[in-house]
């Protein structure tokens, strides 16, 4: 970190300054400039969390040099990470694609969802149980009904289950039903339920805010991460801008800043980007194209009857023609992904 | 809501669509323009709440006409909500003045802060047991140690208290210790918090989100309000935009639109705005020239020590200043605020 | 359009707005709701351009229900638009590739340049010669003593040329020497230009502003074809959002929806938006997977001398690295790109 | 500026830097911290601006420590500037209130605004000849007419003019007619047109673009200021962000960072920001109380007829109560404005 000290500061405010980097086993370098004073900061900065230098007389600001986040970040481990769920590797060679409705609603949608994205391709099975709807009149999930259908799906297929949990409680229920924890969207800074997922040590993709930044996005992880739950996979799905063509504007360059600053693998949700289907093919291949290690997205046997976000779902058929091209793109890409499996 | 079908659609898609409609109990108003037909529904939307008419054959899109909560609206209540804290009415001509610390960390802390902000006229003391913090390493709160101290502060001082929940197990302890709820900005969408407050029946300040639209946070309020707690007050805090030279973007517009499209009072906090001190006093008489019912501002007794955002906390003499000028502005506006009480 | 009237209008009201449109020449449809009445409005509505509706009493709202442009829409044009330059089609099945340096700094640089695009496959060399730049102490750019530089490349390696225009000067002058004018992402609102490039005749690259919605930068297009010159390639550039990880956010959402909406041709910029070049690459392929029509990247012999924008600009090689892989994904994407013609 | 160098970097790489740094007379401070080393930079970083220090080896990124801009800044000038247009003085203690139509349209219009508006204390009348619209099918103003029809409200009133310009021959003609230019926010990046304005040495008031960061606005400032005109005015009208309830988001923190970072005097445009009549009397005290040295109204004599955005016209009425209200709350915050002169 570098403290940069307002024009015409003090020596003793300077002196002032250094002593209290010092008390707390800090090094310093000060280097005088035309204008201002700077003050470089030596060692391990999370000493200075909790010490308001800001406020010390004659500090115009700190600026700082390294990121905030520790185990999500390359400096700590250089070499890309691959989050292993049940033999399914997330950040390795193969693509992967999890796919199903937005929310689960009867046995029969889940079943038939579940046996078209599984002859896709798809190593997952994704379904809301526990809804999180802006409005409270809209429908809010099937809750635990709907984790013991999805477990039915998966033992028809073989699929691997992942699902939004909203509260530590929707944690403590799904634990007991799917293979990975989806924290949603509107929680990706509810620090308590980060906590609990990080305690429960089970594989969770974490999707970015709205208005998160990349360093909060990872610094979401860390909170993971401290509690010693290493298998975290990040999940770009738009950020909210003035542009309002799409629900969310998809922010593919986040794919190669996360790869060039963290060792976490990172897929794609073009679904509730876009928040229209007829944009979600282009969106997928380019998601691909950036280098995202794979796609979450929203299909339904019968979008026209879907119980929520039915814009945004894709027919399977859709979605198979979907997977074939990405099947071919994979090839040119250095990857892998095998379509119609 | 309008139905906005595709240039060219057959009579028999608007028929289908039509059908749907009545089945629904809804009327319908069919209007054939040069290029397009739309459809006008007649009746409570709610019931469309789940029914996908977007992905009905020739549908191009729905064109929302009326705001999606109801209780929350002017509609539903045309004059403003005054909301009664044990005798302090929030949304009357009093302005309501909430401050303190950032976090309570220490009894000597806490009582200094309530004493002084007792004496400059403030009826609320603020002061966070539960901290969000977007770093893992970072200071976390002293959770009910915290609000311990601050029920000293109440019996030393008089003054209610209202403090942050993060999560259910937050709500269940702090109700036994405080006046009034905060749900705060990374929060607004924490449907199930959101539902527990509502329960709950204690008065509840509702913090806009950095990423919240004025109609989504009215929805966030709806969410409370539909377990039949109707104790809600807004609170502006700033929205994030490209702007980095202060925290967030304070968007004093807000105070007007709500005011304009909801019963609900609201007050500003231009601490977690502005980020810094030299500029919360500007934003707090701007506030209230805007026409805010209050202001929850941060202070503390000895901001250089403070163990979480040193930056923005005000000092007990600063804070003095605001509450004076505050006073006289009040008059002017046709408000009241009895300075140094 | 659609007008909302306020609960509880009175019918004169509605009259009185009826009457204003009919004497207009428009056809009205009135619809009478649970809560409000809405009048549909039928014709040609740029006769309400100048009209203020939305004062008259009763008004609530006005909605429209198509877009604002029209030689720029699908529902003016529905088949794509191939706009030819000398031969070089944009907007068909082969993709277009510009490139060049930033600004032109002199001979040797361009004619080196120049040579090395051409060589991976480049059909337009691109090259500033009026720069745009925040601070007024920076390099501004060697105006007409460029455009003779660029000139002279064209000679050298048969390259059309294209570079940025930014006052009705400038496009006097550049019209003598490029087959193509570029209006840079400040100047999309800078309607005199518009209009002089629109009576220019020539082709006209129109890339998005910073905080240009798709629906204003089409209208921008408007202004160019209202006066006859339908020769307009759009080209996304990146929006400013709140994520400070690249210079702006590459918006890839926009190449879909602009394809939905426009029958102009579209291609991506992808060095403005990153800002960095290890991030070009990934986000090149992503643009082309997505649908665009061609790329605009910024090529310099030797980035590390160039005088402005240093850090977005390719070496030669990665460029051509980069053809090669755009190449091979063309084929998979039905596409064409000859690298290394 | 500080240097940060690449984790790891040879001793070599950070000779090398140093060589070039020392070569361009630039002093140089070398920190080695326990993760990377920093190289302070002391001296003049202007001729740095060309230089591409960012890809020499070794360099992980720039961080600047001072502001780019240097006459519009406080380090340059500490006391604040008061602009003075014929005798008016902006940014002393008297407000200053600028007000008229958006547009000129004609002669009993803008003779019965100007009477309208001098009468409740205004010091400027203001009145579009040239208009930015986003459609080419929109009123664009009456030009020179318009000016000339100005001129003679002048005449009638002693009001002193504004209009504003939109290229470099408009600001030739209106030169003839108005006391002070206004440059608009879509060309606070026409640098030409700035540069043309800083030749003018007549006053100007620069609206903040709706994507402009402050630092960047005060940037566009020192273009005029580098030709040598220092009568500028700044004025914040709003910024684009997400929120849709108002045509912009006015940024009212705007007005104390530029008063903390600048010299230059500041006003406010609530008419733009807001885009709706009934939220500019908030807006407009909650500026005046931010600490806005004046602002710049819309009023029209009859809005329901105005040519251009009709619905964030006020009427004189209207503009009547609100310079009321200003007046009083001017001796509360130290201010003079003498209503109804």
């Amino acid at each position: 970190m570098i403290i940069v000290m307002k024009p015409g500061t003090h020596e003793s405010d300077i002196h002032e300054v250094s002593k209290v980097l010092e008390s707390l086993g800090l090094g310093i370098h000060i280097s005088k400039g035309t204008e201002r004073t700077i003050i470089g900061v030596i060692g391990d900065k999370r000493v200075l969390n909790d010490v308001p230098l800001e406020l010390m007389p004659g500090v115009e600001k700190l600026v700082p040099i390294v990121e905030s986040y520790k185990l999500a970040g390359k400096t700590f481990k250089p070499e890309p990470s691959v989050v292993d769920v049940k033999g399914v590797k997330i950040g390795g060679k193969e693509l992967v694609m999890m796919a199903g409705p937005c929310a689960v609603e009867s046995r029969e949608q889940i079943l038939e969802a579940a046996a078209a994205v599984k002859k896709s391709g798809a190593q997952f099975l994704r379904g809301g149980a526990f809804k999180p709807r802006t409005s409270p009149y809209a429908f809010q999930g099937l809750e635990e009904e709907g984790l013991k259908l999805l477990k039915e799906a998966q033992e028809a297929t073989g699929l691997l289950l992942i699902t939004e949990v909203t509260s530590e409680k929707a944690v403590e229920i799904a634990d007991r039903y799917v293979d990975m924890f989806q924290i949603g969207a509107r929680n990706v800074q509810n620090f308590q339920l980060l906590r609990e997922i990080g305690r429960s040590k089970k594989p969770a993709l974490l999707k970015r805010g709205p208005s998160t930044t990349i360093d909060e996005w990872l610094n979401a992880a860390e909170y993971i991460m401290s509690e010693g739950n290493y298998d975290v996979v990040l999940c770009e799905r738009g950020i909210r801008t003035f542009e309002t063509a799409t629900r969310n504007t998809l922010d593919l360059s986040a794919v190669p800043v996360v790869k060039n600053n963290s060792h976490l693998p990172i897929i794609v949700d073009p679904s509730h980007a876009a928040g229209k289907t007829q944009y979600i093919s282009s969106l997928s291949k380019a998601a691909i194209a950036a280098g995202a290690d794979g796609l979450i997205i929203e299909v339904h046997p019968n979008p026209r009857c879907a119980l929520s976000d039915a814009a945004q779902q894709l027919t399977p058929e859709s979605f198979d023609n979907l997977c074939s091209d990405i099947s071919k793109m994979a090839d040119i890409l250095g990857r892998e992904f095998r379509y119609a499996r």
